[in-house]
């Protein structure tokens, strides 16, 4: 069995494997697990792998890149970290590891809300830094995140919308899994609120318990509000529907992310690679579409750009490089990313991330 | 392996495992198994999972509910409990308990023609009761059976139009299943009748060779019929066809039950979840369809009602909640089976059942 | 393990493993096996497993019944046995036992040109007694075997026409599978003709080697004479596109067989459960659909009419039968037969074998 | 265990195990593996297993045969060998060997830029040869290797346009895989070009680190070039996209090789079983549709034909059998593949490969 990481491994997929080994069972029921019977974030994984592409030949690619402009910013792959929870979690390092390791590799690094180092403290890492949101019952502290976001030079505002509480992931519940004492949610000066997920609940997650009683719904009204109040790019996080995904762009939003969060919020939810292309078809060319749930491979962020998306987040696989072996792991899993999808652009005969959509799409050979 | 009920239970589907090991295996196969080949049995459950449903966001969830009117009476969530006969063959307490865990959980307890405990009992623990018809031979037992169900208060007359006779069930013919000696068919008032599928049968299920020499065919000009005799709303169960299901409203029915008989009739029969949508379609606003057939989680209610059900009927996890732990299994249950549907309504973004109708769906994912 | 037949067994499939286990290692490969990498033998029960049924509620039932005419004469069920060569391979009663069976069964025999008990003492068991003709290179031969069909009062004449030469069946080749002394092709008077399939060969199936010199290609001309030659009803056997099942009828066969041999010819070709509805609409009302390669139960039947047949072949599962217990065995899988088709059409809802045309076909659910 | 070849093989597929049991591992895994996932490699087989045919009946067979015309010259059946580098790595007598049972087999045999044995030699042996070429970085090295061929008499310039590099083949990264000293690339004729794939690389395979330093890109300005350059038949191997096709066919290309290099450069890549039929209706009859990756049958042969091809390219299979016992070997499994196709065009009714673009198709019964 692999357990050694770095130059053994010698593609993304390999990490999952030495994360297992490394990471204290609950921990790694809280990283991989997905609400109810898993179905979404099986299907995830279906999806995208029936999903074949038609390669052009002979072009030129003399001048070939991977590099995108998100937000007028430039990255080195159409991919950026997604908003992870508690990084410390896996690797004493945690988010500064990560964060280090996306700005070698020339990509936006997500802090979260519920990050386990003070926002700030990561954007002083100096790559591209978003942040996101998840708007919480104290408005006041919402609105303070945002204002702390901006002025650490945060380049765009993810806000999550498909988390009005944590769905039931029943690994986390029959775990009855606690954050750890070393770890904390950073971005709260109040340390209770801080320390919420520490605490024990009988019979539940208590990370669940915690966001349940901290998180707040948000609506369409609510979208408007943030969209007056941040001078940032924002990026609506969580659709799935066209019409949603039309709405938000009507509404300021200047992205979207087609996810279902990694298969952890509604059970049962369609896959995000199901779901790309009428949400890319209701956007136009008025925002910018992202993609996550189920990347896994530079192929994957192929298939995904060829569906319509312009950029990927990486999720769990990010996460793997950090548990496996901090920032050097991370690295490592970024460095094979972007190998594996040059390859895969090149080899399809594209000359840059663009150049996917106009690919043909075929169905269902697997 | 887990064989303690309740609390350790964290989902619906845990329960089956759980009356498995507590049951004698006789029982269970007369509960667990289908028709034939068991390919409906199969079907029912394949046909669920491929249905995956698109989630709206940031609509106003603020007044959310499970909710629902089934003729006129309130229901805590869309669902009742489909009809199920001899209960206390998995429980000492039957009916009694699973209508008392009906009636805690705010929802409709539907008792059997098949009924362990006689109706007028059951209709006394006070929840909403149904009557389920079987169409006798004796069609003036049939018509006493239908007066005491009014008699005794029950809210609808549900006829099943799919059992002329039972169909080969080769788990029950090949254990020759008899029904024990503490349980009987308690709504006859004729002893022999009640001790019918008592009767041991070479190389065949006594339940079947009863209901062989018992039951009736039951056409359109019977319906005509009960419709005229019966005075409370009229539910038609067993139905899969658009034309049936239309010809049915049209002659006074106020409900159809979309259901393959959790794949104990016909089998080879169209999987619930591929039927109902037709059926839906056909009745239109004009009456009420409801659902049963592998509904195995709150997900799965979401599911049927996405599909075009305006309810689902509960059939074999009650029994396994019974069987697990009596009343205090059907309780958890039940009451999983709410947190599961409140759970799944509103992470796809809808303040109430009704609004499941408005979302979109997506086949063939996994 | 089931090795005892009778009243044990309670579905047709389960005389498989029964006929598995008397017959010797290569009889048993003989009667099983299918040509190539046998894609189409796994295709002919995949296509029929994916066929399921809308039945209809609530019809008049009361006359029901499931005879049919097959070219004027009645059988007890839209079922013929199929021609199959060397039975007494499985069994010492052979032919006789199958065609007392079928008699008993009111079901049309067909008795195979390969027959191992001459076709006049089949005939004189006095069923409804079909000849199955393999056009022979010997034409002199082919007609003189017609004649004697005639005069042997066969109510009709099937010709094979998908069998130039036997495929490879490589279990057979495998086997250097060789008809044993006793079992010879007896409607052959020549004695060295009717010993062929006993000759060992090197590295090949006795069978194929001898079929490969005797048989002959069959023609649209062929059959053109053939129709003039023949007084009886005229059925192809054989048929699998449409317009070529045209082609028959309009020069003058009564019938056409959609089969592929049971996967034992062209190794690749379709499913017939794929083909017969195509094969339907071309035939019309113009002649008789009849349906082999698969069938394995009752609802196999139904899903035949239901896509478009008149009747069904029994091939495989006779000779289950047969090799089980001989005229026994064969009785006990006719009769699991005609008990599951009664039950499947009931519970379909349909007054007889025609009324399953007007039902719906779902396709897909498991 | 089958370890034997000849005899004891009864169908193409069976010598994959031979051969695996008789190469060194590192050897079969240069053989057998696809690059990233191997998503394209088992997708090559799921679709070709898919397609199922629809046989005719009663055609004229009595002058059939299975000979095609390729480029002006006669073929015993519509297939070549495919281009394969380095063949003295499975067996001593490489390319002689397999060009020498592929002229007794009477199809063509394409020699690789990359062979181990000189061009000149193998085009000695005397049957039909066709040249493949790499484009090189020195482009007056390509030239040459185009000049050598004509003047060797090879019959047509096969030009393989999908390896601008070749793909990241994991088993070889892995295996650190390595040309051994033995074998060279026998058509250059500066030894250090030939020993390129013989340098160890830590991490990486040879082959792909000598190929990344000596291949070039090749563009549509390229194939203008070329075309104009030889003056043999010219033909596009690598082609997947209907709309290269038909500019390559305008371009003076007379065919194009239907082909994701089996599985070997982009991985995710269309089967080529799924993309032959768009690139036929592209092509028209303006130029020749070959067809390869997945090919392990005469049943193959025919698909392809079926789907559009007009013949194709005999890939992994031809080395299995010089692995399994030199030209002896590879004899068998031509003569098998030409036996599994004259049989599989018999029973489908089909007098001549022509004939086989006339079948109806079914897709998915398997
Ligand atoms: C351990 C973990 C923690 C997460 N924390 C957050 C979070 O804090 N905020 C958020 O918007 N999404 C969060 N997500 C969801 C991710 O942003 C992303 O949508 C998901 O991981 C994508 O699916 P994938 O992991 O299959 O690629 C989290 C996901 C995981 C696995
Ligand atoms: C053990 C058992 C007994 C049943 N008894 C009856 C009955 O008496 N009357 C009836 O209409 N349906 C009866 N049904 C069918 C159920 O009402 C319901 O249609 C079916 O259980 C739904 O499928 P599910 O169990 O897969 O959810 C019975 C089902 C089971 C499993
Ligand atoms: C052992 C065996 C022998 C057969 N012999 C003949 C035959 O002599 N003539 C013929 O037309 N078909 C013959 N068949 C084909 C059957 O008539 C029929 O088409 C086939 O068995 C149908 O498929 P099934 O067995 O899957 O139901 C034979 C089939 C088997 C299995
Ligand atoms: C070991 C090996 C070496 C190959 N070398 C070459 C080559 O030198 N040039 C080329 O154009 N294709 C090469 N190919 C690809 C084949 O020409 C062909 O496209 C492929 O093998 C077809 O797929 P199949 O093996 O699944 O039939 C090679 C393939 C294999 C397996």
């Amino acid at each position: 069995m692999l357990t050694t990481p770095g130059p053994g491994a010698q593609s993304v997929v390999e990490f999952e494997q030495i994360a297992r080994a490394r990471l204290p069972g609950e921990v790694w029921d809280f990283v991989a697990g997905g609400s109810g019977a898993e179905t979404t974030l099986a299907a995830n994984r279906a999806a995208l792998d029936r999903v074949a592409l038609v390669p052009r030949a002979m072009g030129d690619l003399s001048g070939r890149h991977t590099g995108t402009d998100l937000f007028g910013v430039r990255a080195a792959m159409p991919a950026a970290i997604a908003p992870i929870a508690y990084q410390r979690l896996v690797h004493p390092d945690g988010e500064l590891a990560l964060a280090r390791a996306a700005k070698r590799a020339g990509i936006p690094f997500t802090v979260s809300t519920m990050s386990s180092t003070p926002l700030e403290q990561v954007a002083e890492v100096g790559g591209t830094t978003w942040f996101q949101l998840y708007p919480l019952r104290d408005r006041e502290q919402s609105r303070d995140l945002v204002r702390r976001a901006e002025a650490a030079g945060c380049a765009a505002l993810m806000v999550t919308v498909d988390v009005p509480w944590m769905a039931r992931r029943l690994r986390d519940v029959r775990n009855e899994f606690t954050v750890p004492a070393h770890v904390s949610a950073a971005n709260f000066t109040d340390s209770s609120a801080a320390a919420g997920a520490r605490q024990a609940v009988v019979g539940d997650s208590a990370v669940a318990a915690h966001t349940a009683a901290t998180f707040a719904a948000f609506t369409w009204p609510d979208l408007t509000e943030l969209r007056r109040a941040a001078s940032i790019p924002l990026i609506v996080k969580g659709i799935l529907d066209p019409r949603d995904a039309a709405k938000a762009i009507s509404l300021g939003a200047d992205a979207v992310v087609v996810s279902n969060h990694g298969g952890r919020q509604l059970d049962g939810a369609i896959a995000s690679a199901d779901a790309v292309t009428a949400v890319r078809e209701a956007v136009g060319d008025r925002g910018t579409v992202l993609f996550d749930s189920g990347i896994r491979s530079g192929l994957d962020i192929m298939r995904a750009l060829t569906l319509g998306a312009d950029a990927v987040l990486i999720g769990r696989p990010a996460l793997w490089g950090l548990a496996a072996d901090g920032e050097a792991g991370a690295d490592r899993v970024l460095g094979l990313f972007h190998q594996e999808f040059a390859e895969a652009l090149g080899l399809a005969g594209c000359p840059d991330p663009a150049a996917a959509r106009t690919l043909t799409i075929w169905r269902g050979s697997v």
